[in-house]
C-alpha cells in the first residue's frame, strides 16, 4: 500500500510536486501553508485535507514533504514546543527540500530521531515545470537507510530516479545545493556583465551570446538567461532574492572553513542589491537591470523604454 | 597563386598558426620574434627565413600574420619611426590575432591606411592544440572587403570556416573578446570558490562536479578546468597572467561605458593576485590554488602536498 503523503509549504514547487505524486497514484491527504487559502485551494483541487494544526498534518500522513521559506520557517514547523510536525510523529518521515541552511538539517534530523521520527533533506536543483513534470534534480541528504525507504517516491519526483542523487550525511547535500546555487549565481551576474557593457558598446548581442556559447565563456545560465537579459523578460523562474539567501548560506560555509569567496560576495552583493532595490521579486536574470545602460529599478516610462 | 605569408610572433600559437598554414600549402615564407633564437629554429623547421629586421618581414610577405604579446607589442612592430612593418607595406594585409586593446586596432588599421596597406584583427577564442589543427574559433575585425579577401586563408586555420565569425568594424572584434575572456574567467574564479569551499568542507569533489554539470552551475570552464583544480595539474594552456591582461582590457571597456563590473573586477583581482604571488605563469585553472585550504604560491614540499 502506497504511504500516506502531506505537504507543508505548497507555494509553486510543493503545489506542483504535490500534483505530480497525486497524478503517480500516491494519496496526498492533506496539504498545510502559512497562508491558508492556498492550503485550502490545492485540497480542493487534490481532494484532500486541509488541516488547521501541523500536528493534524502528521496525524494524517506517513510522509511529510517540506517546502518552506527559510531557517525560521524550518524551526517553527519543527518547534520543540506548541504546535509542531514532530507531535505524534513516531515512525514518520519528513523530507525536507526547501533550501536552508545544512546547520538546520542536522538540527531537524536531531529533533526527529528524539521524537522517533526520521528526516531527509532532498534539495532540488531544478525549478517550477520539473517539479510539475517529475523531473526535479534532486539531491539527498540523511541517513542511506532511510533514503532507500522513500526513494520509490523520490523517483516520481526525478525522472525514475535518473535525476536522484544521495550524497550523504544529513547536511551534505545542503552544502552542495548552496554551492551549485552560489557558482549559478557567479555565472549569473558575471554573463550580465559580459551582455551590458557589450550592449554599451553597441555590439550586436545575438552575435556576441553566440560567440560566449562557442567558447570558454559557454555555461548553463547563458542558455537559461542569455536572452531574458537582453528582452528585460524577468518574469520568476528562481528569485534574486532566493538567490541572495542561497549565495548567503554558501558565504556562511566559505566563512566557516575560512576560504576567500570574493567573487561569491560579489555576486550575492549584487543580488542583495536588488532586494534593497526593491526589484528582489524579479527572475536572477534581472542582474541584467544592475548592468546594462538605462535600466534599473526606476518605473518605466515611455522615455526609458526608448533608451 | 597562394599568397606569401610571413609570421610575427611565433610563440605557442603562432608557431602552430604557421605550422598549419605551411602544411596545408601555403608558402610561409618568413618568421620573426623578439627572441631570435624561436624564429631561427622555426625557420629552419619550415624551410623559411627568418629576417633580422620587421622591414625585410614585410618586403617577403604577402599577408603577414601577428601574434604579439601586448599593445606595446603592437605599437613596436607597426612603429611610425625606425624598422617596422609598414615599412613598404603598399598591398600588404596584417592579420593580428593577440589579444590586445580594441584601440590599438583601430589604431593599427590608421597607420596600415596611411602606408596603402590592410589591416585586420583575429582574435583567437581557442588554445593551442586548436592553433596546431587549424580548429581555432576566430573573431574577425575590420573592413568586409579585406576580410573576404583572406578568407580562404582564415578558413584553414578555423575547421574550414565553421568556426570563422566576422564581427565588424576594427576594434569590434577585440571587444567580443575581451568580454569572452572577462566572462570565462568570472566562471573560473568562481568554479575555484565553489570547489574549494566543498574541499574544505569535506565534500567529494567527483560526486560535486557531476551535481555542478547537471544543474544551473554547469559551464564550459567546468568541463576544461575542474578536474585540473582537484589534481592542481595547472600546466599552462591560458596563463593566469594573460587572464589577467584580457579581464583588464574589458574592464578598461567597462569603465569608459561606465557600466559596474563588480564581478569582472573580482575576478581581475584574483588573477592579478596569482601575478604577485609569482605564479602567474600558471594556466588560469591555478586560480584553484587561492581557493582551497592549504595550497598557495609557498613552494610545494612533500609536507604540503600529504595535505
Amino acid at each position: 500500500m502506497s504511504p500516506r503523503i502531506a505537504f507543508v509549504g505548497v507555494g509553486r514547487m510543493g503545489a506542483n510536486m504535490a500534483r505530480r505524486l497525486s497524478e503517480c497514484g500516491y494519496p496526498v491527504t492533506a496539504v498545510f501553508d502559512a497562508r491558508p487559502g492556498a492550503a485550502a485551494e490545492l485540497a480542493k483541487e487534490l481532494g484532500c485535507q486541509h488541516p488547521g494544526t501541523l500536528a493534524e498534518v502528521t496525524a494524517l500522513a506517513d510522509i511529510v514533504v517540506t517546502v518552506v521559506t527559510d531557517d525560521r520557517a524550518m524551526e517553527r514547523i519543527f518547534a520543540k514546543k506548541g504546535d509542531s510536525l514532530l507531535t505524534g510523529a513516531k515512525g514518520r518521515v519528513f523530507i525536507n527540500c526547501a533550501t536552508v541552511t545544512p546547520a538546520i538539517h542536522v538540527e531537524v534530523q536531531k529533533r526527529a530521531a528524539k521524537a522517533g521520527a526520521d528526516s531527509l533533506e532532498a534539495c532540488m536543483a531544478s525549478s517550477i515545470s520539473q517539479a510539475r513534470n517529475g523531473t526535479l534534480y534532486l539531491m539527498v541528504g540523511g541517513e542511506r537507510k532511510v533514503f532507500d525507504r522513500v526513494a520509490p517516491l523520490l523517483r516520481v519526483l526525478s525522472d525514475e530516479g535518473k535525476l536522484l542523487r544521495y550524497i550523504g550525511p544529513a547536511g551534505t547535500a545542503a552544502q552542495v545545493k548552496a554551492l551549485v546555487n552560489m557558482v549559478m549565481n557567479i555565472n549569473t551576474a558575471g554573463l550580465a556583465e559580459g551582455l551590458g557593457i557589450g550592449a554599451a558598446l553597441g555590439l550586436d548581442l545575438a552575435t556576441l551570446m553566440e560567440v560566449f556559447s562557442q567558447t570558454g565563456a559557454n555555461s548553463r545560465v547563458l542558455a537559461t538567461d542569455g536572452q531574458d537579459m537582453v528582452n528585460r523578460d524577468h518574469s520568476c523562474f528562481f528569485s534574486a532574492a532566493h538567490a541572495a539567501k542561497d549565495s548567503g548560506i554558501a558565504l556562511g560555509l566559505a566563512r566557516k572553513t575560512r576560504i576567500q569567496a570574493p567573487l561569491g560576495t560579489a555576486a550575492y552583493r549584487q543580488f542583495a542589491k536588488m532586494v534593497t532595490l526593491g526589484i528582489g521579486d524579479l527572475d536572477k536574470s534581472g542582474v541584467a537591470e544592475l548592468t546594462f545602460r538605462g535600466r534599473g529599478p526606476r518605473p518605466r516610462t515611455k522615455k526609458a523604454r526608448r533608451r
